[in-house]
């Protein structure tokens, strides 16, 4: 049995107690919040909802505490914080930060002769081992990642900071031709615009003008400039009945070619449709804190990724099940 | 640098050696064959083709044996046998069979303090790894695999044995409704027929009685009679010009639920679409070649299959370029 803490209790936080709630081996001991506990209610019942602060007098009764924090500003600061008291799972996804990330939670873990396990969600994730296996077999070829048709959560913020929006989401949508021509093994090269359209579906305040709001939208840098972008304005009410699900997924494809001419296209996929976006993360993350409680018991310290663990140890299943039946 | 021996040097040991060329830390050390050395022409320079008979003089001079026979009759006694000298790989395919020749290997490796990897091909063997990964993540969910469109040897053996029949070949083809509607999460209850098709191509003895050939194919027990079969008479020059290749691949899906209502719909797909199944497969057992050697420098001993392997180990790029690069 794996005792689990969840710290935050967002809707990354709320898929991770679904999740143990699936799982015969998986238990959640307690949940951590920095709002006012008294306000939570939690779907699995007996569990206590405690202040941050309560934390460290709990390491004795955890045997993992997955953080459920944001990467911009929580997990920097909470990962290494609480790799020093337990064994950490988080979703940190700031790619080009990880790793920075990796060597503080590193340090921590060490120092504590504990275990913390980063970046594990589905990117990085899932998608990770993708690429490594892909990479691995095919060492000659090209990756491509497609993400979507899903909402993306950073870019729908970034239009709720433009002056007269009310709220927003934004849908990533992957080009079904570019999809299809790195399927067959093409290879194409491609640009920003020619994988991903973006759809975004804005509340605006009464009066504004939603010219300049839709102009502010396709021209912000980074964001949408690269990209062909469609805004709709709708009311917040259509935003709530239509848009209210946080929906994802993608795919991970490598085209490669075998042979002494080269002359075998061979194509891997690893595909995710998703209903729920932070359920599944949040499934992720339940059954990476089963492998890392594994991980502590044969005696591991230090910061793991997806990338070190054994397969089998995500499983509940015994290795000899495993081979009779899932080999 | 990863010294391999290929032992069997068909199509299987010709993708070996194909892949050991793209993979600047493998080096292919030598060719062991049954048949006659002198009648074999690497396409590698200076690598020694020896018989069998001198495999056990070789032990200090490879790292790891890529055993490249079949999984009737030619694993089953080679796999133990040489586990009993070298560290091996080998893509034993006969799924009912596998704990047995786990056990077997496992014996031969610990007696010798070595490491055997069994049945790592891409199914089983990739798409083993998808199915641990998906039902890992997903605990409530139903597994699919669908084969090809791809040549299936075994079913093209079977039609050779029919009287009258010169040569043959059998294409495996999944049926596109089956796997939509498994793709959308639909969770079908999906017989054999349901499935997959069978496509024959087939060049009879002149004067042959094609009506009972056909007749005989369709309602071959296990390998046809289930399955909606088509049989195609072609002549030897037509088989040779079409049907040379051994494309093959296929998907393994899982549709899962998450939710406490169980109400959110979560899939995840794993395939491939292979121009040649034995560059592929030989591609694969390179990969693992190496992670067998890493497993070996760690002290490690037994038989392993994929789904012991830290992901990480099958790749030659280093750790923390994996974490800035991959991740």
């Amino acid at each position: 049995m794996t005792r689990i803490g969840i710290f935050g209790y967002g809707n990354l936080g709320r898929g991770v107690e679904a999740a143990i709630a699936q799982n015969d081996d998986l238990e959640l001991a307690a949940v951590f919040t920095r709002r006012d506990p008294a306000g939570l209610t939690l779907r699995t019942p007996g569990v206590p909802v405690l202040p941050v602060s309560e934390a460290p007098a709990w390491t004795g009764r955890i045997d993992v505490l997955i953080l459920c924090g944001g990467s911009a500003t929580d997990l920097p600061v909470q990962t290494p914080q609480y790799a020093a008291m337990f064994n950490v799972v988080d979703s940190f996804d700031t790619h080009a930060k990880i790793p920075a990330h990796f060597a503080a939670a590193d340090a921590a873990s060490r120092a504590a002769g504990k275990i913390s396990l980063i970046s594990c969600g589905w990117d990085p994730g899932l998608f990770s081992l993708a690429r490594v296996y892909a990479n691995a077999v095919l060492p000659e070829g090209k990756d491509e990642t497609f993400w979507g048709r899903g909402v993306s959560q950073g870019h729908s913020d970034a239009i709720r900071r433009v002056e007269g929006v009310l709220d927003a989401r934004q849908y990533t949508v992957p080009i079904p031709a570019a999809v299809d021509a790195v399927r067959r093994g093409e290879q194409p090269e491609l640009s920003a615009r020619d994988k991903h359209l973006r759809e975004c579906y804005v509340v605006a305040a009464e009066g504004a003008d939603k010219a300049r709001i839709e102009r502010e939208i396709k021209t912000m840098p980074y964001y949408f400039d690269q990209y062909d972008t469609t805004v709709n304005f709708i009311t917040a009410e259509e935003l709530a009945r239509d848009h209210a699900g946080l929906p994802h997924g993608g795919s991970v494809l490598r085209g490669g070619v075998t042979g002494w001419e080269k002359e075998h296209r061979q194509t891997v996929e690893f595909s995710l449709k998703l209903d729920s976006n932070p359920e599944f993360t949040g499934s992720v993350l339940a059954a990476c804190a089963r492998a890392v409680h594994r991980m502590a018991r044969e005696g591991m310290t230090g910061c793991k990724t997806i990338l070190d663990i054994p397969p089998a140890w995500l499983s509940p299943v015994p290795a000899e099940e495993l081979r009779a039946h899932f080999l």
